[in-house]
């Protein structure tokens, strides 16, 4: 159970750097759970002199920070002050520019609705380096974590992925609801508070209103649940299940997989057999580099 | 640069495991680049008694198996017999009913055009236990190797994801090209031998011939290469610049960032500064289980 030490590691390959010379890394946390990030995350996280972290980041991936690293949240509450995505981009050039190694770790992936472009474009216009650092898509992961692949050799060819935000929010005008009503499967991210407009629009568009459906919140952790309904059924079951922001909702006949291949048992196991200890998820995770 | 020795705790996890209890983890290894694997894909990848593997798979993941593992190719090369997929589910089956710890190791993610939902039903359907372990897409993390993010406020709120196979095989004249057209982003995978008639269909269909693209040949690894034009020139481009297979072409605004926001040097550094020397991409990568 015990976490395995890295500090030295870590510190000897920092100390061994080159000082002055900044860099920033925009790093995919991943869509909760903590051992979806990439090992190249991980390596970026545990190496970072500044940590400039979102919401909805699982907290065990900022234990994996160097003890002496700063952590600088930078997520948007309704009940706290937060930094604007100005000031974010503006933090970030600063550090950077006064040589520190930042990593700014973002639920999901960074160029997945996650203005890590805004981010990148901030960087770039000041002349600073950076990577990108992929992370796991809740679009993709959350579906697999309910038991349904996004594609589907006969069922469906391709998918696409919206933002409930954008469909319902001053863009909503510009939402091609026809061409969406047509894609296969449609993912939406944060489409719960707007779920009653979505469905009626793609029925409006055309779409069946019997296609099969599913919203599953806080997908990955273990606080997982979902709920499956027909498409017109999808806003009523959503509230009578009382499903509730982080949510990912899909639309589309993959949606019935998860009658039969959903398999994740929230506090349930990871990794290991049924019989095995629930553990830490990333215990002994050390990654040393060079 | 030497490899961390984690095999004393793997062997001391594995031996503590009740015997005669087989499970599968359908495992993405992401889109070629070894550290983007997840760390809970390595985790598996490290306990497992087999792993059945696809073409495309970073060589430097197999050589995180157990020294005693069994490795089986289960890839397709046009110069090789390989396993049918009926093969690989009757194979995963097999090993997992005999009680061993099966990882099935497919490219980019396990539940996008991974067939993944094919192998996951047959498990199921024979009363047997699995886990998916989803992987980074190529079709999200390719575009951020080139600087293309495939959302951008203001720019792109949407995006779609379809391959080439698909769209010039059987099912193209079920392809919705007038509704692919009019989403703001399209990734195309496998796209490179098909792009004349896929350009051709969606400027057919109304997308703007001067719509800004690109395509990427072997994204995230050491021989990635991509090269930019518009949507009606890019079939020519893509022939004059000689990039093959596997390819990503992304369609849409988004890819004129690469333009500005291409930040990855092929040969170059991975997590570290400029000054660093290139180390092997898991080289220290130890992760302990419980």
């Amino acid at each position: 159970m015990k976490r395995f030490e890295i500090g030295d590691w870590i510190v000897a390959n920092h100390a061994a750097r080159p000082t002055g010379v900044g860099k920033a890394w925009l790093v995919g946390a991943g869509p909760g759970r903590a051992d979806l990030i990439t090992v190249a995350g991980l390596r970026a996280l545990q190496a970072a002199d500044v940590i400039i972290y979102d919401r909805l980041i699982g907290r065990e991936l900022l234990d994996e920070a160097r003890p002496d690293a700063e952590l600088i949240f930078a997520g948007k509450r309704p009940d706290h002050h937060t930094l604007r995505q100005e000031e974010i981009n503006q933090l970030l050039v600063e550090r950077v520019q006064a040589g520190q190694q930042v990593v700014r770790l973002k639920g999901g992936d960074p160029f997945v609705f996650g203005r890590g472009g805004e981010e990148a474009l901030a960087l770039r216009q000041s002349g600073l380096a950076y990577e990108i650092v992929p992370g796991i898509s809740s679009a993709l992961a959350v579906p697999a974590y309910a038991g349904v692949p996004v594609t589907q050799r006969n069922v469906a060819t391709s998918f696409a992925v919206i933002t409930g935000h954008e469909a319902a929010g001053k863009a909503s005008s510009q939402t091609d609801w026809d061409a969406l009503a047509r894609i296969p499967t449609l993912v939406v991210l944060m489409g719960v508070g707007q779920i009653a407009s979505i469905a009626q629009s793609l029925i409006a568009a055309g779409r069946d209103g019997q296609t099969p459906a599913i919203a599953i919140s806080q997908g990955t952790t273990d606080q997982q649940r979902s709920v499956r309904a027909t498409l017109a059924e999808l806003p009523t079951a959503i509230a009578t299940a009382q499903i509730e922001s982080p949510a990912v909702i899909v639309i589309g006949e993959v949606a019935a997989f998860h009658d039969q291949l959903d398999w994740f048992v929230p506090n349930g196991l990871s990794g290991g057999l049924v019989d095995d200890e629930p553990v830490p998820l990333l215990a002994g995770v050390a990654v040393a580099q060079g």
